[in-house]
């Protein structure tokens, strides 16, 4: 059986009120979980504040390290809503008026067109060359540009977009988990799993201690695309 | 009245786990909030999975970029626990067995030294030069090496080691955080928010939306270590 090479994925989650910890983060979780269910693995989720530099840096480091790039907040109306500006930067382009934004905004205003304001209408800016993504809820857009996917903070919002987005992503081999719990404490069965980990490098072995009444145990968990290996790990490990 | 530079700090966390979604990450919130309110503001939190390079790139790029770095997690008795040997190579420094650790670490078994097979000795391994921190629960100490603190994933034990180390940690200036409710929508708002915002590049002041049965409002949080700047600005938002 021949594996495919596993796509990879980063998250960027911005907002200061998460690193102030005023607002626990929902949306990595989420992505997180749907993207592992397609395929796709994520080698990293960054949290970093309204701020122009990291954006720009954390959008340029990643595009080219990964093969999908997500981020969440800072798309909004208001001064520190800065996502789609810093975005154009990172990829040297201009942020002109969208007139396709422009006409989903006004359709969530009963005045339409006339009831976007300069505040509004900042919602309506695009990088140039981005495909939009719909926002069924309150209308206001999020885009993809290359491989990066610039999605609203809010999770009601965040989640409709991931779910937009993900239907159209091409598909991955799936990728397979399998857990199994060994009642002994992890210290007593690290050496032999250890022994057997190292004999399959390319699969993913954890290990996550856990107590419950006072009785120790370990979850072993076992990660990859390829069924049978899996299956062979896991016989391994029931004889440890 | 004059104000401190506000101290610095980044989060590490590390686990596959939580990059697959598998597990929500509790840890990071639960620190982000005890610092904030200690008056230290924490500028990123990144989750990278168990793997070397990563985990040495971090360390480094963050002990140098913030006033205290911690990490969560990877210090167990298992072939995938390096977070130990990673902050030793990102120090330069060796990773000797820790007679005190050993000790802690014995006094969890019945058996004594006599039970710390190699996986659990493993535990007793501390970067030199570290200090180590006391773990109740287990007794597996994390440990501080300069300016970072490594410490255990499991959320309990993740907790009483933040205890530990933030009741050692110098005070700063609190920052003190004043949030307003306005019942208007974010978009209705902005204009007059940035203008404000722009007057007082020193403070950080975020804008969230809300939604309840239908009715639209905007949370405004001022957030600085200046409590008269707050009470100004909270005066002049009141006005909007």
């Amino acid at each position: 059986m021949t594996q495919k090479k596993i796509p990879t994925a980063a998250i960027i989650l911005i907002g200061n009120e998460i690193l102030s910890g005023r607002t626990k983060d929902l949306n990595g979780n989420y992505l997180a979980k749907k993207l592992f269910n397609l395929g796709i693995s994520v080698r990293e989720i960054r949290i970093i504040p309204d701020d122009r530099i990291e954006i720009i840096n954390s959008i340029n480091e990643f595009r080219k390290k990964f093969a999908y790039v997500f981020s969440s907040g800072g798309i909004g109306p208001t001064h520190d809503d800065i996502t789609a500006e810093c975005v154009a930067e990172a990829f040297g382009v201009p942020l002109p008026i969208n007139q396709k934004a422009k006409r989903m905004l006004a359709s969530n205003y009963p005045g339409g067109e006339s009831d976007l304001n300069e505040a509004r209408l900042r919602m309506a800016r695009i990088p140039l060359g981005s495909s939009l993504i719909e926002n069924s809820i309150s209308k206001a857009p999020g885009f993809k540009i290359e491989n990066v996917f610039v999605l609203a903070g809010v999770p009601k919002i965040f989640q409709v977009m991931v779910d937009f987005v993900l239907n159209n992503l091409e598909p991955a081999d799936p990728i397979i988990s399998k857990t199994m719990t060994i009642y002994k404490p992890e210290g007593e069965i690290a050496e032999n799993l250890a022994q057997i980990a190292s004999q399959f490098p390319e699969v993913s072995i954890g290990s996550y201690p856990f107590e419950t009444d006072g009785i120790f145990g370990t979850n072993i968990v076992v990660t990859s695309t390829n069924q049978e290996l899996i299956n062979k790990i896991i016989t391994l490990i029931s004889k440890i």
